[in-house]
């Protein structure tokens, strides 16, 4: 298999797709989701585990709450992977991981994940290379084990932004009172490894098994649309069965 | 590597060694494992992992008891895998190990493990061969993921009694009052797939990257001393050493 380059990667929507369109056919597909997993739930067989990573600001919550607002929140799950805890520094990088997954019949959608482990400590050089490359052999028997002991998809997305429209989106925390919140000095400390960061993204999508759907961000009309796109797909491939009663004996 | 086979090992001990003498180097084993175990603790760096593995009634809860009897409870802890509940059932066959295993520091003793979803079940026929096969590829991923991430060193233990002795140890827990809380009727049915566990325990013992330790376990004394002194000579190996106050700047 070739190995991508991001940089051959566009960053923004196809130029003949037309935005209005294609927001109203998202909205078609939001609606679809929900009830596939109405029925993945009731079916109680196989759950999905939903990967998104990306740079600071380039919408991971943002399609979180766009692409899965017409499910039912009993059955789906959101976990954001924050700076490790002692307790969880004092055992192997995927303890934590592991405990959060779905069980059958959920979503569970990570809001960073495991791979943060071969790219913020990697770019830092908290950890070095033969660590980051175990550590990536580790990750691949770990998403084959979910998949062939306990029906779970993974569907991974890499958030792609160009370098410019995350200082765009930066600014905005700082300008928008309303984003303010969402502001961190260390954001922009961290852009100054952007170029390490491509890098490390770069081997985590060659190295992996489960492939990458990488997503291009800059607009957001786009990307929801691609993310809904797939995880439609995926979910109508799963094809869960609403379970009938069994016949009375 | 050539492969073992269960009925080319003793179950008895070697018949040179003297019981009294025996049992009496035992206790200063015992002795040693809790300075180590305190060091350990004190050190914060390293983990061990003791996995113990038998038939029924070949001695697991004994051994604990006796060959860990001076360690610190802070530090240390027993886990013993039950029938999965409905949740454990619904998430991958590691997924509750992973959560039991030790922080850096402490010694986490597993009173069966993993290893149960590829014998128990492989003997009932819940799974099938592709799938035990499966998770003994997770199960080598898994247990070489603790040991380069998370310092954890691996003891396994195979409690090696006899056909016979089962017999005698089982008919105990019903003659003697106060053992009968051992007793399980299903431990006889059990039994019966002897031959099969056998073969099942051959290959997780043959397919295994981190090695088995086969214990010869028909006399107590004789398999309180092999575990003593395999875990002693595990921990000086492992040599942690008190920390030292920082001097004053």
């Amino acid at each position: 298999m070739s190995k991508i380059k991001l940089s051959d990667h566009p960053t923004t929507p196809p130029s003949d797709l037309k935005k209005k369109k294609t927001e109203s056919k998202t909205i078609d597909m939001i609606i679809k989701i929900g009830e596939l997993q109405n029925k993945l739930y009731a079916e109680g067989k196989q759950s999905l585990l939903v990967v998104l990573q990306g740079m600071d600001a380039s919408g991971k919550d943002g399609s979180i709450k766009s692409v899965f607002a017409d499910c039912n929140p009993t059955g789906i799950d959101t976990y954001g992977f924050k700076k490790p805890t002692e307790e969880e520094m004092a055992h192997d990088f995927l303890w934590r991981v592991h405990q959060k997954l779905p069980r059958k019949g959920n979503i569970m959608i990570f809001n960073r994940s495991h791979y943060e482990d071969i790219l913020v400590q990697r770019v830092h050089k908290w950890i070095d290379d033969e660590r980051a490359e175990k550590r990536m052999r580790a990750i691949n028997a770990f998403e084959d084990l979910l998949q062939f002991d306990n029906n779970t998809r993974l569907l991974k997305f890499y958030m792609h932004i160009s370098y410019d429209k995350q200082a765009v989106e930066l600014q905005e925390r700082i300008d928008d009172p309303s984003k303010n919140w969402k502001h961190k000095a260390d954001d922009w400390k961290e852009r100054e490894h952007w170029d390490e960061y491509m890098k490390c993204y770069e081997y985590a999508i060659n190295e992996s098994e489960v492939p990458w759907h990488i997503v291009p961000s800059d607009k957001r009309w786009y990307r929801n649309y691609f993310i809904a796109k797939t995880v439609l797909k995926t979910l109508e491939d799963m094809n869960p069965q609403l379970p009938a009663l069994e016949p009375e004996k």
